[in-house]
């Protein structure tokens, strides 16, 4: 039997096991592990090195339109490159309904974007900003049918957060549908009034951003959309979790029977609050929400994402150039806060920050690191063929040098943005060759893969999304 | 020295003491206590008799306008007299901002439904259902100088649920002007989507208002008006708690170090959502908001009252005529629970089931029965002259008889609806004479008061409604 | 109608009410409440003063004898004379069971060591330290129907410390006779082991008293002691609490529908285990069991006071010289943490801190400083003519200036020890006048009682020791 | 390349994955994963099977001695050729120290009674019953070296409980060792408390197992071992684990950060304490401790198993047969629920309830059932080359027919015992097929394999053992 390429002389580990093992691929498809497993036409030595499955970020924000002249700093092709350097061959961004706009077209202008662009594949949550009969009649539930299998809500920001009613609506469809239900939990009411409150108070920088959005404007949205999904019955996934109290909604909603999944991030284990209380305007390159909290909450969020609160650890990469006025600094940004764009860049460096502030530093092992990468994400999501190293699953696979250290560093990066919010973080642990269903991307740290040999994926329903009780 | 009115021979309570006590009254005020204290015109022998508070009653609901032709079933005479008979010298009933019109001249139209009519002694909290920048800046302020030193807000109910922002300028008005606020806590949106739900389904019987408003619809309401205090940081006053997880969020606030004050009621004391599964259209007459609920949530209740949760016990007395067009069987009240009027009467059976069931039955100490149906809620909102049996307090006294057995029957009450929900139910130990500010209204079960007797009360800010920081 | 005393022109506060009155006594009873009473022997001016109830301190360790020629620093005539100064009228010691000895004699010794000695009332705990069946079926039973109806029982110290099969036995009887269990709540083994591994480390420093008992210790403890109380369907006194945990733990049973009660101490308001770490021997000073823990558990102890976690309010005045060999600084005490004396002074300044921290500064009321110093002890043991100011109960009484501002010192106070560990400590709000039985003992500021004046109270049975379900 | 064995047509499951894959053994271990791999020597036809790691049952019990003259049921030929008919390749028994015998010579008479007679792969955990400065200081450090890696602590049974005192010497030989504690937690003295009283009532029946240890005896027990390890710093495993109460103990920990891990039992998803309450003695039949407890904690630890409070599910088997003068029909049980033994046969029924109440009624996924099953055991503890289907691990491997149903009953088992107490439970989904290091043992649901086929194996440390801190 004979390969397309053999991975050599690595240790294989999955969300389960650790092991030494060649990896026989074929067809762009991994075909067969062991040793002495046969010739093939293009060898990899990883001798020294972790064969991993290539990294599944779900949560990404690419080539969103903004209002006000606002640009993401990222198309699909930059974001894709920045992705496979940071180890991963899968990322999932979303597409953002537009108001008044059949929602398929709007999922067309998406796929128009990104179609040949990718260098690693893609897959689509929706955004449902209009629930209108329309939407959760007709629109979702034959979306749900093409693979967009999940949906994303929004509790705060204009044009997007949705009504309690509204809320519950959208996760009737989604039980009814087999969706998953994503949420952005924060008050945005309590947003809206803290920051006038600052506002009037001349309290404009962008350290203002924390403050505008604290901790119970986190725990409050949390613990509703928990409510409203309970009243439903339907699962839950809480994104980008930032804080001791909102996981604890997690946990008290799970020992109430509840199906309730929960996602961190790396701004969340490695920024403070601190990081935005820079001079001038220095502290809009932290600016995203909910805000990183103290020192304290990074800890919990550790715990969680070793306990089991968290399931996912995604970047929320969203991108704006900082220097720039369709970006950070935008005119109006500097007269308040609430102006900075929202987000931070960081599909590049979400794996190599919990490689060793994880594994390296022994907080985790690595099957945790795999399936908080990689694993957990195909399975919540319905991505069957990814996520793993298995037979018959895409050979999407990420080459770890265990031992390499870097500092982050803007100079080392691949994305649109001009700046890292992770400048200077030391790490141990670093993707050096990046493979998409076969085909090398990145080897050894250099750009060798074209763009167009990523792709769209389309998913099956999740099995995290069975409600607990049947109609 | 010589009295008005001596109350000789009597057991007296406080919500601190138990003791044998002769109670000297001049000039409406309590002057004396002890034995042997001289003479008096009028003597009142209190001889195997419990000489207690008057209860305050801090929620009720009076001559309420209602939409849709409903007709409260109480005007301020029935329903102080009826309160008089339960054994209350003081209702706290609300005036509710009608949208579009100045809440003075409303407020000035319950004042003329007072004036001249009431047995027992009168205070208003607020209702504020528009909390637009007159009201917020202009009225309020001005109306808690007055002694209008609470408010209440709704998070359920067309035309008066607020939104989260409003709640947060309520609150933050209260903050700036000392105020109280008390919170209804249903999730609206929550209630409108089980409704439709119910409906659609052809579940309209009155059973269905159980279901259409089931415990996650408070409990989420709960936690979202203790987070906006919290955000704000005011205290905050959640009325009739029905269940065990909402008072667990109270007791969890707590634990933060927020102060959050809690009421409950004898609906949920001894009524359940069985109740409401009459034949016919008989479950009506227990339709009240939030619902009862379950005997382990009854028990829950209790937990609450004697520990602490619940710092008050009110009636919520909500009157409706049952077989009445304009009440409970109204006509569209027919075709679905939804238009059931919600709502029950109380005020005269409050007082005899918390007695019976809670200090003949062991369950609480006469004090504690003193603090929560008198002193507490005179303390909780600024009536200073009102709750207790202390020296120059007026002199508000309720005579039980511990002993007396009765099984309440609507045959035997005084208010204004044809029907009490608490039908059937024995209890032990009955008001048998109210006294108002030294004036008997009410003498061994026979009216011998005059309407007109109890006036209106302005009142202090309330203590507990100081901030727990500074601005 | 004359009176014996009249305590003219003060503001009274029971633990209910706050109001102006004069306060006749007749007989050693308060007579009468009012304005105008008429004539009296004696008239002590109160204008511009409070009067309250006079403190009960329910846990004080008085003469006990100690091993090891450690000689505890009070007598019943100097313990008593502090406690007056500190605005007490009853004090509760513990009669320490002796093994081999006969329970009876015991008490006889204790009660010949205070006849005559004492300037405020005593009444006495048991500490039951050999639960054998002559002391569980003879003894207490008997003891109980005399009126000691409470004990206590330790789950560390050496020759103290019972099994838990010993505390299921205690627990037990006193579910048969209505007695009210007190547990001092530290797992004695897990001390050994720290203690033996923190001297085998050379840290014998008075310092690594608090590291030998860290919360854990005092957590696990106090919900094992909950547990067997649960198991045996028994109230239980938790007293000395130190930190959030052990709160948490009672709260948790609450939550349960146990009746579980909870003392703190004002070591645990004020003092923290920095206090421990003196040069020389100087942390030998505040070696007290359970430790004081940090400013965060100082907070959370005041939350307990406010929110009801907490009952009581006691000193656990336990005195030991400080610079003598039979006291902190004996010889083997140099040696090891483990020899000092734990145990520290306070009958005399356990009011100054709770008035001053809690009521000069906002945190309590008035009426909830009545009923943690003197109410809720009374209600609590069932000394049912002491606590408050009401008609027909002991005129015990202290008579307090809550404007004077004193700086807490050694010099000022009437204790044994020679030191104090709150020295330095400021305090608004001092008691100046001290009535026991209508007899003055302490005279704006000046002693003019004389010993003996105080004497022993026997206790009716707790309404609070009432198990949940009966057998 | 050729095989030794290849396993075709299966659909394997990992912790991680389920793919479509061969397998190819050679020299017993796990050499290649893939379609069209090459030839073996021996193929087996595994179409429409589930191909899963061989079960690990990482807690039995076999051939202990046992006291009174009572005889367990299974001796390890027995015992573990159930095992293999169950789907397990390894089971971990315990060897028990005897007091007053060197621990190695006990550990020798246990591998003597194993070598030659064992169907399937055996490790032994220790159980301390006399740690002493020999036990710890020599004898367990010696041991942990030899692959005795892990090791057991009882807090109950008379010859077995330890005392804090040596919970925390014992745990702390784990700490500086890194050998893992497991902990049976019930509280001695308030099973002979609750057990002296029963008795003395006449309530001797099998059914009053339950009622003398009640779910505050384990739950107590649970939190003590917890603060005990706490206090060391030490990870702890939670055995058989019953109810709600008590898990709730292992999450609070682990919300303080602990490393605390919980194993639950079969007994605990499908027996309830009523099955205790059969006729004449049959109660007996189901008697093991903690006891069964109800629905809603049955419901409970489903749960726990669905959310990760449980990385472990045992049988807990320990086998006595019913019917016999050596088992549980002893005389001197006939007089009393104390003289039943505890325990009942489960090493066969484990993975077949599991596997039917859990995969084919969907509460768990396949992988979560191999997780529990077989792959957290070994990575618990130390069996690195065991519990997973991974190249270069033992090619320990059970075949499933996940359609196969089945009636559970004692005809069909092959234990010691006379009885199983799952007897007419129906599954669907049984294991068919056991390979252990590539040898068939049962094939088709018949033996083939000859005992000796299994050995023993010596573990590494637990990575679930480190502390949290290092010394």
């Amino acid at each position: 039997m004979s390969f397309d390429l053999m991975i050599k002389g690595g240790v294989v580990a999955t969300a389960s096991d650790v092991f030494r093992a060649d990896v026989g691929v074929r067809d762009g498809v991994i075909a067969a592990l062991g040793l002495d497993l046969g010739d093939a036409d293009e060898v990899i030595d990883a001798s020294g090195k972790l064969v991993l499955p290539g990294g599944v970020d779900s949560h990404v924000h690419i080539a969103q339109p903004s209002g006000d002249g606002i640009v993401m700093a990222d198309d699909f092709e930059s974001a894709t490159r920045s992705a496979a350097f940071g180890g991963n061959t899968t990322v999932m961004p979303f597409c953002i309904q537009e108001r008044g706009a059949p929602l398929r077209a709007t999922l067309a202008d998406y796929h128009a974007k990104a179609d040949g662009e990718c260098f690693v594949d893609v897959s689509f949550h929706l955004v449902i900003s209009e629930p209108n009969a329309q939407t959760l009649g007709q629109d979702l539930p034959a979306l749900i049918e093409d693979g967009y299998t999940s949906f994303k809500v929004f509790m705060t920001y204009e044009g997007l957060a949705l009504s309690d009613i509204e809320m519950l609506e959208v996760m009737s469809t989604a039980r009814e549908t087999g969706a998953l239900v994503m949420v952005h939990a924060e008050n945005y009411d309590a947003i809206r009034f803290l920051a006038d409150r600052l506002e009037r108070a001349g309290k404009t920088a962008p350290f203002f951003h924390g403050p505008s959005r604290p901790i119970p404007v986190e725990r409050e949205a949390t613990h509703r959309a928990i409510s409203l999904a309970e009243i439903v019955d339907v699962p839950v996934v809480i994104v980008h979790v930032s804080n001791r109290e909102a996981m604890e909604e997690i946990a008290r909603a799970r020992r109430r029977g509840l199906k309730v999944y929960g996602e961190t991030c790396p701004q969340y284990l490695v920024l403070t609050e601190k990081d935005m209380d820079g001079l001038n305007m220095e502290g809009a390159k932290y600016v995203c929400s909910p805000p990183p909290r103290d020192e304290a909450h990074q800890e919990a969020c550790w715990e969680g994402l070793e306990q089991g609160i968290f399931d996912l650890f995604s970047s929320d990469h969203c991108p704006f150039r900082y220097d720039d006025p369709k970006g950070k600094l935008n005119p109006k940004a500097r007269t308040s806060f609430r102006w900075v764009p929202n987000g931070i860049p960081g599909v590049e460096t979400r794996l190599p920050i919990l490689f060793s502030e994880g594994v390296s530093k022994g907080r985790i092992t690595l099957q945790r690191f795999v399936a908080l990468s990689a694993t957990n994400h195909a399975h919540m999501y319905g991505l069957t063929r990814k996520g793993s190293i298995a037979i018959g699953m895409d050979a999407d696979i990420a080459i770890w040098d265990p031992e390499r250290e870097v500092v982050i560093s803007q100079s080392l990066l691949h994305h649109g943005p001009d700046y890292t919010p992770f400048e200077g973080i030391p790490v141990k642990g670093w993707p050096v060759t990046t493979i998409v269903r076969g085909k090398t991307i990145v080897r050894d740290g250099a750009l060798v893969g074209a763009k167009g040999q990523g792709g769209y994926v389309a998913r099956e329903r999740s099995a995290y999304a069975r409600p607990k009780t049947k109609t």
